[in-house]
């Protein structure tokens, strides 16, 4: 058992790529085996970075509007790599004709420039500017009754945000640092999108005369054009707020109302291929458990748990049951697995120091890595990925110094956060940033802003309504958010990088200098529509940035103490918390072959407070995938992979021009609306008059 | 010249399923070859027949209900086929086992069974019960301002609508019997319903062994499958006018005010795939020229050419040219292929009688079919189908001695209709009957309720509206609807039959004995709907029967006069007609290989009046098969019919659960709605207030 991954999902998730290797032929990296794999200093180029900024602050843009307007924000990894891929290689081809190309455009730069894209981009949505930063100011204060005096308001400015982001934004990077050989290699962890940028790349740099690529890349460009124009026709009947096929209540209106429908996501039908089936029927279990049984339930018991006149999404409500339950079940899971993976840890470190030293290799779980079982391209992408090794020392002292700039400092800018609060909060923050970095290679969906909230309520509740608790947990919460987001960022850059042989310390670097692009670039647009959309933040403006209110509501909640949320909530998230110990623990003790079939709870939580619409997404695409396997299975591996990626990258690109066309003003004509009968009824003769 | 099929769209005709002989071996006829053709008396048993009275009366509740609530009816051919089918199969599996069976259940009378269901239910739609009939009654006339003194209204009631029917139903057999060698053999004409159902029919019958039929079978169980659940998907977002996926605006709002979008009918995607890809074109042509440029033009001439203040559904407005000029290019392009026709006839026969008897073979167009010029389907079939004659004196004999009786009894029903009306009516109905005919074997669009207008226009005028002409009208519309659908049915029968090795005889017999049946069994569901719903004909009710209103509002105008159609109407509906004798002329002059690229004038005109929906989803259909052809050109010749079918067939048979949900009061849960961003906006503070 010991060497063993400790993750017990491993045989579903290698059959992501390893299947190629029933043919026995088509491995990737035997197709790329004649390209040498460039030094990791040569991998960071300048050229790379003058494309990262200019993305970058294309990219600041779009997450910004969609910060501003309903602060939903897709995954942009695939749109960064194609686009990075575009613009360099457009660029190397003018220089090749002209004879003046030193270095040729290899996959790894491609992967430094989507690492360098997203980690700038991401400080977009990381740094709150849609929620906890903008929810200080004094335009969001004004709508909410309470606690809005001078010492919880603090209106933006370009110089505290750009500070305040540079103290908080490099400490999730040094954190996830120790831990990317166990997420990559150990747990085999899909990181759906990484995947799929990863294969986009790959596919783009495929040597001429590799038929099943080309044949794959052909398929990835028809799947890329078919999802594009999908999302295109889309956006013609978003005319309004739930309208389109984002609102289709496919499974009739009542199961809508539980948010159980097919939404038309090519990007989670795409995902649904790449994850495997576990984690699907894992994300609908939970669905079904929350939406479809417990919440009904709860809501009948409305008036006598908590108030029957409050809003839908009062915390004090039926949404605090899915908030905290989730909140709980996450964090039963992730320490679960972080307190195994420190067990195997400290387990594998004290069998190396007890025995002599016979090999170099840095220390965790399981030692030494079995490569011969691995196919060809995992034993070869295993080997590059720990060849440039990031010595743990500098991970520890890098998280140790900021930490102690930042207790120092952060209280300056928000004297409301005492030092001793950003102290505990660097304590504990690995364990989240841990946590989050699972989930999302799980499933894709980084959950930053539920830890986000964690710390506004633990915080916000320990400085009190009265020392201005409400901004010290507004900005804990931004802490915390930074810490988790960069986190998963990064470890799905890993994976990227392991499956395109992009050195781990050129990743590091790019995620560093993209950071540092990100700290100024994200204030800078952000000030930009600041000063000029004056009606931000008003509702029912262009920019009604919904979750600045929701957050600081979430703050005041916080003050006020956990004593206020519905009765039996608390007795619900302990239950669920031991919940999901114990089925991670029946996990274990089963062994791999029947753990199949049991659910993963960091999987279930999710669907708890967002929906089951995106786990059926997640169905549909496993479904089409299974079909597809049962009528070919040697096509559907090759072919699956390819498909999915095309679904995830015309989706993801689309949202570059919808972005464009939302920010010059272009709305969408139509509104798909759908109405139940009786309504319908009553809309026809309201119209007709 | 002389030998050559008068239509030049026979090239394209052809490729249904002539391609399959590429392949030299899947000929469906040669799979069938060891089953032996019965003769055609025992093609007609007594099960058959009990089988079609049992779908008959089903089929009529579904049209009547039909009739009585939007007054549009899909073709039910295909659901008569299959239902026909099972119902035998099953008794005759039955009887099989138990060692009873006496003689097995054969295509041919599959095909009977088909051909008497059609006939009877058709009389529900050409009885006018929603219709011209209904419009005579004084529930209707009471909504209308003019013309409802006694002598114009007519009350519903059991014993005259039998009679009625009875009297007229019949002339439309007879007056196509002597084309249907014409329509079949030389033209070549498609019957896309009556193709689709004799591909049904014939796949159900295949015997063992045959691979390709098989797998064929199997297509077309898998996009029946998928077209039925699709329906029943769509019904769920119905639930009001103008809701659902057949009021999609997919090409924008605007488009969709001028009947451009595509209705996502699987019905007429299956039909655009039958049919050959001109008729589609000139279907987009016409659909184009009229609701493209047209009648924006006219439209901008409102309040000059007529005036601005009529509703829009009003003929002496916008509506009055679309109606008319379609009308006048329909009659141009019917005309002169009659002409055209009559002229080779009379060639023909005056060739035959100048040289010697050298043939028993009864005359037409080209005297001796090029047998072994034809694929080996078509010689079999050729051969059967000219096999049994109907000898011409029969129909003509039969069409004179109906219409004497006709010409005595009906103005004892409606004095108001004199002897003249009819005999005038009896002298013109065979052209029409063949204009039906030719352009339902085009297209799948019987136009009988157009010319039925014709009928209360031309009748209604010449009688006046003191001498009750509005009922004279009316009914004169009946006589004339009941001929040319019967016209049309019969020949679509005639196609099946050919396909399926049925004897015209079989199936002129059965279509007799179905139409006497429809004449009992109609008015009798009508009058228990008439009973039972008492509110039947009041606008806003469960039965509003929207046409009764409509056609009694055309014959007031038709008593007017055309003198008060709108300005510039008749003048354009002259240029028309003669643009539709011109366009055939061109046609005919420049030679078969580039006639290819001139539209049809009689597919043009159907968009003129009805909208260019229809159109693109055939064309959605057209370029279905064109990209298959490209891909795979044998694969999508062998499986092109069976997945049309399968499409057409499901649709088709979804109709049924559908009206029974009607009927049964089930209505659909939810309205897909369609609003611009703007009504949206209303719409939603509405639904908050």
């Amino acid at each position: 058992m010991a060497t063993e991954p400790p993750s017990s999902t491993a045989p579903q998730q290698d059959n992501d790529e390893d299947d190629l290797h029933n043919k026995d032929v088509d491995s990737i990296e035997r197709i790329f085996e004649s390209k040498k794999v460039p030094p990791w200093r040569s991998q960071l180029t300048l050229r790379a970075f003058v494309v990262s900024f200019i993305l970058g602050i294309l990219f600041t843009f779009i997450v910004m509007k969609l910060n501003l307007t309903t602060g939903i924000i897709p995954s942009l990894n695939v749109s960064a790599g194609l686009l990075g891929f575009f613009f360099v290689k457009t660029w190397t081809k003018f220089l090749d004709k002209s004879g003046l190309l030193k270095q040729p455009f290899t996959r790894q730069e491609n992967t430094v420039i989507q690492t360098c894209v997203v980690a700038s981009s991401g400080i977009a949505f990381s740094g709150g500017f849609g929620s906890y930063l903008f929810g200080m100011s004094e335009v969001i204060a004004k709508q909410s009754n309470e606690a809005n005096s001078a010492q919880n308001i603090k209106n933006p400015s370009l110089a505290w945000m750009i500070a305040f982001l540079f103290i908080v934004s490099f400490l999730g990077l040094f954190s996830v640092v120790p831990l990317r050989k166990i997420m990559i290699i150990d747990f085999k962890l899909i990181y759906p999108s990484g995947t799929a940028t990863a294969h986009l790349i790959n596919s783009f740099h495929t040597p001429q005369g590799a038929k099943l690529a080309r044949k794959q890349v052909r398929t990835l460009g028809k799947f890329f054009s078919m999802s594009f124009l999908w999302g295109f026709f889309q956006w013609f009947f978003t005319g309004g707020d739930d309208c389109g096929f984002a609102s289709f209540p496919t499974l009739g209106l009542k199961a809508y109302e539980n948010k159980f429908y097919f939404d038309f996501s090519a990007t989670y039908v795409g995902v649904g291929m790449i994850c495997p089936y576990l984690i699907n029927v894992s994300l609908l279990v939970g669905a079904i458990l929350s939406w479809g049984i417990m919440w009904p339930l709860i809501n009948e018991k409305k008036g006598d748990w908590y108030p029957a006149d409050l809003k839908s999404s009062s915390l004090h409500g039926l949404q605090g049951y899915r908030v905290f339950i989730g909140i709980a079940m996450i964090l039963g899971d992730g320490l679960y697995n972080f307190i195994k993976v420190l067990g195997y840890t400290l387990f594998g470190l004290y069998h190396q120091f007890s025995k002599d030293k016979t090999k170099g290799e840095p220390v965790s779980g399981n030692s030494s890595p079995d490569l011969p079982s691995l196919s060809y391209d995992d034993q070869r992408r295993t080997r590059i990925f720990l060849k440039d090794q990031i010595p743990n020392w500098i991970a520890i002292v890098g998280y140790l110094t900021i930490a102690l700039v930042s207790v120092i400092t952060l209280p300056h800018i928000f004297h409301q956060l005492k030092w001793y609060y950003i102290a505990v909060i660097y304590i504990f923050a690995p364990v989240f940033a841990f946590c989050n970095a699972y989930g999302c290679g799980l499933t894709d969906w980084s959950l930053a802003s539920t830890y986000g909230k964690l710390a506004i309520f633990v915080i916000g509740a320990w400085a009190g309504g009265s020392n201005g608790g409400v901004l010290a947990g507004l900005a804990a919460c931004g802490v915390m958010m930074n810490i988790v987001s960069t986190a998963s960022d990064l470890t799905q850059d890993f994976k990227t990088g392991y499956m395109t042989l992009a050195s781990p310390r050129s990743m590091f670097v790019s995620q560093v200098i993209g950071t540092a692009m990100g700290c100024i670039i994200s204030p800078c647009v952000f000030w930009l529509f600041y000063n000029a959309f004056h009606d931000l933040g008003v509702p029912g403006s262009q920019y009604p940035a919904p979750y600045g209110l929701i957050f600081r509501n979430m703050a005041i909640l916080g003050v006020e103490g956990f004593s206020t949320l519905p009765d039996k909530c608390l007795m619900l998230c302990y239950i669920f918390f031991g919940f999901a110990i114990f089925v991670n623990g029946i996990r274990d003790l089963v062994g791999k072959n029947r753990a199949r079939f049991i659910p993963i709870p960091m999987a279930m939580a999710i669907p708890f407070y967002i929906g089951g619409y995106f786990a059926i997404d997640m169905c549909v695409g496993s479904l089409i995938l299974f079909i597809w396997s049962k009528v070919n299975k040697a096509k559907a591996a090759a072919f699956g992979p390819a498909v999915a990626s095309g679904l995830i990258c015309g989706d993801g690109i689309w949202t570059l021009p919808s972005s464009i066309l939302a920010l010059v003003g272009v709305n969408p004509p139509i509104c798909m609306k759908f109405l139940s009968r009786s309504t319908n009824v009553k809309v026809d003769s309201f119209l007709a008059s």
